[in-house]
């Protein structure tokens, strides 16, 4: 911790600021710049409050050296996490993971051909929603755990690991008897005591980055589920909210490498949440692989205009042949593999 | 719904437009501009949908126009809501309520000589957490049940109400033993399955406003609740998420006449967590009431520079009461009346 | 400048940046923290590159002590700067002053009546557009040095200063020889040459905030001005832009205490651009009194139905009227006085 | 245009705004849906202000129909537009342009250097700032003319066009004498008198989005240009502003579909000053490429940690070189060619 006096700050005011942390156990180092008074503070910060000494007479700033997380960072781990999801698929290593399947399950037919066409095109794991949050009321909610059911039936017919989502504590147990990977959507980011549970789930987690969450707030997300006991966490860029109306969301693909910089975490995208229209779909995934991403969760439908859910936003099966075909190259370009090989 | 066409569609394309709208069962009226064809449909809309219309060729755009939420506007009731607060205090109505208290309860001592005063200023409703919602794992999470008895009691003592913040749906019924006021704080105002709960929870909510949510989204989240049979909801603003960074958040404070125009409900304003630091609240508080806001709810804090939680941006007790005699007079000058008769 | 070395920086890293700093003929203070090791630079920063150091091996952070502005900062004058606009008008002391007019001078009576209700209402500044920034080519763009010659005679006519928009360096000249105060509009606040040129024009000058503009970029552009040579410049709040879109931008009210806590220069607000829409002018202008604004800005119209520019943000006289009573009497309630006394 | 109705509009209210629409010459066509009457309009809508219209009792929104923008719309001209810059260099078309070069022109050796280097790599026009728009008056402002001659005439040695910033009108006539395509940076996007100039330079423009500006706001400034006659716009993606603090700004990626969807215009992606730290660069430019976009501008600098502006956003010769590689292979799965063909 380090604190900067005001230029005006008395002698009286500095020796104040001293004396409390001293008093707290720790050691200060003071420099005294041309303008500035600065105050070096060694020793564990918990020992004192950060906002009451940015009160106190004299102090123009407080500034945090250490970052608020730590087994999520890449000063913990200097090497990448690879997270095992089902029984083959590894996140964050070699492989660029493919995530498949439509937003929501609503049918045996429409999940099982999404499954087959998922897998014949080389995608590792299916994704569907049996539990969806949406923000009205009034909007299609899901098929609940028969969803879950038909998911994983469809799944290991194809050789597919499932990921879907969990809503509340008490779902964990039941989603997590078909799923291989939670999903914690971007509304739960801060559902603290739902990731506080999903820390024992014994299962990996997907945690989806919240629309006005900062980097460094998913990362301590993160780090509540790490903290807990389950190192297993895959991090999910899907868009955040800014004064763009173009697209639903402004994915930040930026996230991609800052990611990879400051935690040893897998990062994947979702660029169908991040813009919100098929249209721009496949131009993103291809940018989110170019940009390093561990994988990509591509929402697909057999018939995305009678879907009952997100339909617009779902590639149809032949626009997702042409996206995997070519983020294969991309992915190549990077030293990486991308898609099952069969 | 209006479908907006594209200039250059084609006549077979509007037809098959028109077609899909009427195997549903809804009217279609057409309208040649010199641009654009313009398609009004008349019926239930939830029989089509929309995105997938938005996908079909020749069409430009969709226009919605029924709002997404029915029973929290203003089109349902003209007449404000009142809420009833424990059983005297009247949210909504022609009182502007004031909510003060720590951020979280500390102790037996800090929260009594915080109801006392609070009480002596002539605010109606005290304020404390006992189950922090913090974004690190390692920062201080409240006393629990312990707090909420110690709330309770400092309340009873000094005639004051209670508000409280609820984070799971199993604290619901924990915490309606001592709370007049369930507070869903602004990380969960989207956690659906704990608003619909709160929906039977038979007290009344307080609804803070996320981060990152529209006036519309903030909307639809208070209907959660409405439409299972909770009538009693008051919205609170408590600053949203922008590039600024010299202020914690950015207290909308123009959300109080907006929501004034598009509903019923009664809406109070959080200036401490809008803008974080002791500096500015009241200048913030004094704000919120000219913009004829129903209330405020304000962190006090016996000693501040103590605090283990939010210290910097309590106001001590001196500040508090400087800031509830201007307040005063601003309440009077539009009409209204603010803060207890004694 | 501090600089935060890694968790994992070698020795021979940080003697790396010892010597570069020193070279550069600073001097360089070590604190070896638990964690971190942190370096405080004492000299003039601008000697060394922040941005070269901190791409160096070892480096994790460097925080800039120093604000970047100087003449408009609080340190730079404890007093706060009041500015004469016109011949008697005071902004930024005891005074809450009112500007006020329609949105673009239109014709001699529409600007003439304006004028006439601004003045006995009690404003003090007269605004009118003559050269509009519109941010389509086909939209109205304003009658140019005709509109200032009928604002500056309907100013007159009526005891009233005037205040009006200068978009580029040519026109400064033509317009200071209407106007008492120049105004900056958002889109310029960051167009360097005009704050130049405008820091030798010799009148004061109104500085809005852009729309996406931080607080401290405000105020290094109001540094351009001051550097220059001229003292008096007043800023306006008007709005920033955020993902919310029921207003048409999202008034920072929070920003008027900021500015008194880290600026001498006066502040005023304009809630007509703010919110974009007459119904909630009035509520946000009360606020901007309430918040201990300097004075605020405001669009009337004796018929704003028929306005060929922003109509629908202008309040009526009625509107206006209503207005001032109240915020007169909240100015008293801070200690000031608002409007013209007769 | 478009008008809907509150639920309770009344028949007298409905009357009049239908009567006003006649008024102006304009046709309505009335549908009763269940719960709203819509009006449609048909006709040229600037005959009526649609504010004032919004603003009348019983209307509840009034939607537009047509863009704000005609020459710059995908609906003006089906095929895209190709820009010819200096001789040879085409953006817009085939090939994926790349534009290298330091941020600022600082001696005759940097960017001689520099500009061997982009063009032995197979980058086709060289960049390099004279003028530099900075947000502080004591930073670094560029050498001016002597920049601009430095910059030709290394350009000239290699085979390369030139594109830089040109910040006034006055300076227009001067930049041109040297530059292939003028740059309007982000803070200028909005600068409506520049643009209009920028109307009749008779050079093509590259047009850098602002950072508060919508797609939609963007594509009106390049309506600006090409309303005066100057038909050659190609548009900049660099980075909007958002909540976010990891990067300098947040890259929108998602504008390169959206731009191809909306308009005809060619577009390109500045990842330097998007991201802001050499660290990310190289991630984001790969995946502009990987979306699509028609060209990409990077800062290179044979010594980053030496330079007197934006220097630790600028690649290493060796990294920019890397990079190369990878967006070739990238540009060809899309069916491009990205470089110069040797």
């Amino acid at each position: 911790m380090i604190i900067i006096c005001e230029a005006k700050a008395t002698e009286t005011q500095i020796a104040a600021i001293q004396r409390k942390i001293q008093e707290a156990g720790l050691v200060v180092h003071r420099s005294d710049g041309v303008e500035y008074t600065v105050l070096g503070v060694v020793g564990d910060r918990k020992r004192v409050d950060i906002g009451s000494i940015s009160m106190m007479p004299g102090v123009r700033d407080v500034v945090i050296v250490s970052t608020p997380y730590k087994l999520a960072s890449r000063e913990f781990s200097q090497e990448d996490t690879v997270v095992r999801v089902g029984e083959e698929t590894l996140v964050g290593g070699m492989d660029v993971i493919v995530m498949a399947g439509p937003c929501a399950v609503e049918s045996a037919e429409q999940i099982e051909s999404s499954a087959e066409f998922a897998a014949s095109s080389g995608a590792q794991i299916l994704r569907g929603g049996a539990f969806k949050p949406r923000s009205s009321p009034y909007s299609y909610q899901g098929l609940g755990v028969e969803g879950l059911k038909l998911l994983r039936q469809a799944a290991d017919r194809h050789g597919l690991a499932v990921v879907t989502e969990v809503m509340t504590i008490e779902q964990i147990d039941m989603v997590s008897e078909y799923a291989d990977l939670l999903q914690v959507g971007a509304r739960n980011m801060q559902n603290y005591p739902l990731l506080t549970a999903l820390g024992h789930a014994g299962k990996p987690v997907l945690l989806k980055r919240g629309m006005a969450a900062t980097i460094q707030e998913w990362l301590m997300s993160a780090e509540y589920i790490l903290t807990e006991g389950n190192p297993d966490v895959v991090l999910c860029e899907r868009g955040i909210r800014t004064f763009e109306t173009a697209t639903r969301n402004t994915l930040d693909l930026s996230a991609v490498p800052v990611i990879k910089h400051l935690s040893h975490l897998p990062i994947i995208v979702d660029p169908s949440h991040g813009v919100g229209t098929r249209r721009f779909v496949a131009a993103m995934a291809r940018a989110a692989v170019a940009a390093g991403a561990d994988g990509i969760m591509v929402e697909i439908h057999p018939n995305p205009d009678k879907a009952l859910s997100d339909g617009p936003q779902s590639l149809t099966f032949e626009e997702f042949s042409l996206l995997m075909n070519r983020c294969r190259i991309i992915a190549t370009t990077l030293g990486r593999r991308l898609g099952k090989v069969k």
